[in-house]
């Protein structure tokens, strides 16, 4: 498939600055509250926000397939999202035209313009999508080897179903939050190996987990799968996503039935979905599957990215520091074996739903994507530039994540989640 | 407090027959969809079901606190619920009232009459809310226990944070439908004990687990907990509750992250959520907890519910055969309970979640909730009518569950969930 928006060589009328993670070729989808307190869903090109029922009600996005334009200033994106696969891709490419350098249209015309374009420090960015459901995977075998080494058996780390399973488990919806969005540490029950009964308080071992999710653009029906080869027409697009974790309260309460309240008080995307449409340049192939998948998991041609992923620390009042770089493309399982799997059994989706990667750990130290395996259980220390070490994350430390793909001069980026984590209450 | 609906002397001009789990002291709330294809909020008594859009419209719900009457046409009751505690009272309190036998404002009006109430054959059941998140407990200790002596040490059958944690994990909300649903059994990976590799094809350990499950009618907010002593105001009802589970699938999946594929191809309620103003007569006390609870558990008062619960099969073309009896008032864990652990970590709630109380097995081999339990791992199998037996469910049985409380001649029940195991597809 062609996809015009994607031209490398494309050039917008707004000014983009070398490193912005927004080129034309971008095209993110999220949702806005404008300064006089109105949800827009928009679209983004550098620094500027594109109100997408502003552009809409000057007509152009007349005969997209879009037959109400409120659906643009909706508070989530759900409803566009439903309108499906062909309005969205129809959508992107005519804002890719209509931002194109050459394009007067709307350049030239100062009272369009003004209602349509905001500077992005002019909105507050929202939760771009209702999550009906959210399931998160645990598809990195470099983050369920590490996990196993320190916890199982360093000589078999890798759970017996891991390799034939994209395993997963479902997570909480309601306590999805936006970046910027500020996170309480955890209170609950922790039990030391040492005692015999468990305590109450704040979590002492408090972590994040590098994650990317993909939020689904198309329902399927109660009773029927997706095949890995359709898969991907189910998804909208993705978000960067720090899954915080409580690691004492998760080891407590899991056996038998997984995470739970270790994990559901509060998880944190970015708020610009970027388009698996976006992403086409950027395919590569993912690690090779041996043993052999199954036949409901065997795919064709290249279904991993690469997305560079880092991580950064921020003390309060203090600097940046860069704890962990990985990469998307790292991971075993794929997004549309992930999908076909979650489906085989009848399992139902629909528009807006989350599927997170489970944490993405490179297969170097420096990659690793949580604190307990970057300080390996809290043995070794990481170092900040401000002198202070890291075993876990403190309170008041902000947890900064970013992605962004690269090649050649072209680079489509994610933003951020930016989360501070409070003291508990 | 007193609840004037609750008085079990009233009678309604509506007859309902001895046996009739909706007597006008129960009040339910579910959805239908009238004969013309437009859905309503509702309520019964007898076979009677009230159009609660068409009374309100006659001005009989005016100055309850519910500024919008356009609530009870939506297609489920969430934004009825949304308006608060004091307002599902006061319409309850209402439609005690109106239906009174000596009430002549509906029972002499022929035209409101005939707008406002339908035959409950001819309407059908809807799913009465929109569930955002749905968690699962394990609060059963009967079953807890069994499932350990099955599957871990008989001698240390309950493991280490049972008695310390209300254990639930979070499940799939879209597959979640309305009684009278059929359901496909599932196919996934499932791995014999030796076997070196998984195979793959329906699931032959097919089951059913007897639960009860509460609707949140309030929020909380992210960051914030519910007490012990406040939680039972965040609960708006109860429903009967199938959680439908492949053991073959969980046995190979669930470790270490819980049970996913095996749980989330369907899982069915009850239409009519039985208020739990309308269950205050039944409360009884619960199992006593020992080893203490830490205060943040801790409770006073009677939290459990005396209510009767009986699990059917039915064979295709055959009678029904009964082959549990239990009762929720064997919870270990209550529901108040359940909700300020679910909160403790500022996990929030919104209204229309569903929390199951998990498996409820009594203390007698006839009275455990699952067929794993009561067939024991398939090595006792259950007798049927017909002659033929069961170890798990089989292709065309179709399950019904049953719920009531009663005490002296009053009996408030609960419907029943019925659920049809389809072949797979």
């Amino acid at each position: 498939m062609m996809i015009k928006a994607n031209n490398p060589d494309l050039e917008s009328w707004i000014e983009v600055q070398n490193g912005n993670d927004f080129p034309i070729q971008n095209i993110p989808f999220g949702v806005v509250e404008l300064k006089n307190g109105k949800t827009r869903c928009a679209s983004r090109i550098g620094n500027y926000v594109i109100d997408l029922y502003a552009i809409s009600s000057y007509g152009y996005f007349d005969n997209l397939g879009i037959d109400d334009l409120r659906v643009f200033k909706e508070p989530t994106l759900n409803n566009f999202i439903a309108q499906g696969q062909p309005a969205w891709r129809a959508i992107r490419e005519r804002i890719s035209y209509l931002f194109s350098k050459e394009n007067p249209l709307i350049r030239d015309n100062i009272e369009e313009k003004s209602k349509i374009l905001h500077h992005i420090l002019d909105v507050k960015m929202m939760m771009p999508v209702a999550v009906g459901d959210y399931t998160d995977f645990y598809s990195s075998i470099e983050h369920a080897t590490n996990v196993g080494k320190m916890f199982r058996d360093p000589e078999n780390a890798l759970l017996p179903n891991w390799k034939h399973i994209p395993v997963g488990y479902h997570g909480r919806s309601s306590s999805i939050v936006v970046s910027g969005t500020s996170i309480h540490r955890p209170k609950g029950q922790t039990k030391a190996d040492d005692e015999l009964s468990p305590a109450f308080g704040p979590s002492k071992l408090f972590d994040f987990e590098l994650e990317m999710a993909f939020i689904a653009g198309k329902q399927s029906k109660l009773g029927d799968s997706i095949s890995v080869s359709d898969a991907e027409n189910h998804i909208f697009g993705l978000v960067l996503f720090n899954d915080l974790s409580a690691r004492d309260i998760q080891k407590w309460e899991y056996v038998p039935l997984g995470p739970f309240l270790s994990k559901n008080f509060g998880s944190v995307i970015s708020p610009w979905i970027v388009t698996l449409d976006a992403l086409e340049p950027f395919r590569v192939n993912g690690p090779i599957q041996d043993p052999k998948v199954l036949p409901y998991l065997e795919f064709e041609g290249k279904k991993n990215f690469d997305i560079n992923l880092e991580v950064f620390i921020q003390p309060e009042n203090g600097e940046k520091n860069s704890v962990c770089r990985s990469n998307f493309k790292y991971m075993y399982w794929n997004m549309a074996q992930q999908l076909a799997h979650h489906t085989i059994n009848g399992c139902n989706i629909n528009v807006g739903d989350m599927y997170g990667s489970g944490t993405i750990s490179g297969p170097t130290p420096d990659s690793f994507g949580s604190m307990m395996e970057l300080s390996w259980k809290g043995t070794r220390p990481v170092k900040l530039k401000d002198g202070t070490e890291r075993k876990f994350i403190q309170d008041n430390d902000t947890i900064i994540m970013t992605g962004f793909c690269r090649n050649n001069n072209l680079r489509i980026g994610f933003g951020e989640t930016i989360t501070k984590i409070l003291p508990a209450k």
